[in-house]
């Protein structure tokens, strides 16, 4: 009998296909370090990972990361049809799927996430600089974006909590008794 | 002092304000209910309520509302500049910004929310339909798209939400031991 | 030498993969036609016709049109790798990839096309209706999608240009010559 | 007799508008040539100029412009309601809504808008960043954002037009006789 695909499932899976593309949760936890740390002081790296756990368990990212690595993939092994083939080995500038899907999944985490994500994909900081300069038969026209959208969902998710966490303490503080 | 105005408060504030003009929370489940039987036959009007409370606690959705109302009540009480009085108050069908405001608070909720979303724009049943039909010198031209946007955002979070469970559930019954 | 893919040509075979999908653009064109006629009484299937191959001629449609077909037949030839094969064979209700995809390629044609988008995507008339009853070994999970999404954009653009068009006939008419 | 709103008025109406704010279109201008020249060594003022005026005629971009000033003023002037003053007036960073309509508005022009756009919304550089630096009592809440959706469309506008002259010229060269 065919075996249900199960979200639970599904979050070990993505994480086991992003390592196996060059990308551990602790680089993108890095990026989501280097962008909240200037407006969260006290913010930790164990912090940004576990929201990066969050962002890994919602549907919509792990559908984004299985289709954008599967095309990666296909593009390395020259298996998609043409013109297809050709747009995304070349990472044609104006092709925006990469992106349009990515933004998609980190839709969800508010404007911070939209406009941290813009950010990261055209600054292409640590690991999604690095993806940049891997051997030239090796595609991520998908992954760098991808990458980005964790990143940013991951941002959006630590500026939301850590003002829900203000709001409970201040709640706490101000009744009375 | 200036009080700070919290995530906590807001909710109630925009649960007062819909009602001021003229919509009440089970008018919108109800929405949400013709919307998601089809797809979930045990579904209750208290399910459906109690999604809607959890995306009125949202600030993203908070704000939306907050901003629509307040030009909806501008453009009624003839205190915007024009051509903008103009516009609004018209409801001219090229103007956009209340479908973008709208759609982006429930952007958060998946695709199903997404063409929900769309759905009940263009078909403006029940309570959409209603305000529709209510005295020329009352302004909604924001409020049914923020209806929609609060019951399409209920639906994807049903949607997802019976998934959920299914899965758990999945997961209780084929656990060994 | 690699002969360089050209928009001009991408138009072409974007019709053509379509047309090997078994969608005429006539049948989009139908759908146009039959969401645009309440609000434009004088519209003909040739007008139609033009607006979706103005909006074939865009970049943005062109690369979600050979992506999504791509992915349609690779399920079909179950080429896929799992878990994505079963996602997206068995269509299932919670992926939404094939939205983000779609409705990102229509969001240059404003809201009318967004929310015209939603209500296809919903209603499955015309042509999506007859995809979703062809036989079971066919994969159309973004074929319908990216169909609604053509036909929104062409809505949006046929209610802009008909207000271009009064409005030019207003200023004519009311120059002082 | 109530005077129509054309867009051919509304465009001179905007224009006025973002100069009352203090913001001119060669401000936006110095941002798109700063953006694009890495990618079109020829690119000149003039061009950044013509591509701002063209984003700046769709009607789309008009309406976000006249509601965003709009509320921007209103917070100016103490007149909209609590808790949407305090709001506004104090640019809460988790306040999405001047993202979500300026971002909307920039949709129609491709990946590369929407990422530039996240770009200059983070980054805050030339007349974005001049804005930040204004007395206390100016409310700009809503115009960064704004500035930053039309340089990004423009940005968009410039690296298709460049790529339509590119293979335009293709066509010439390579066309037989």
């Amino acid at each position: 009998m065919k075996r249900k695909v199960l979200g639970h499932d599904l979050k070990g899976i993505v994480v086991q296909k992003l390592a196996d593309r060059g990308v551990l949760l602790t680089d993108i936890a890095h990026l989501v370090y280097t962008m909240q740390l200037p407006y969260n002081p006290d913010l930790t790296m164990d912090t940004c990972l576990s929201h990066i756990e969050a962002v890994l368990a919602k549907r919509e990212m792990q559908h984004a990361i299985l289709i954008g690595i599967e095309l990666d993939e296909m593009a390395e092994n020259k298996w998609l049809s043409e013109p297809l083939q050709s747009i995304i080995e070349s990472d044609d500038p104006l092709f925006g799927c990469d992106e349009t899907l990515a933004a998609g999944a980190c839709a969800g985490y508010g404007s911070i996430a939209f406009t941290t994500f813009g950010y990261l994909d055209k600054q292409k900081v640590g690991v999604i600089q690095k993806l940049d300069s891997r051997p030239a038969e090796e595609v991520h026209t998908f992954l760098d974006d991808l990458i980005a959208a964790i990143a940013a969902a991951a941002c959006g998710r630590v500026a939301h909590h850590v003002r829900d966490d203000e709001e409970g303490q201040y709640l706490k503080e101000t009744r009375v008794s």
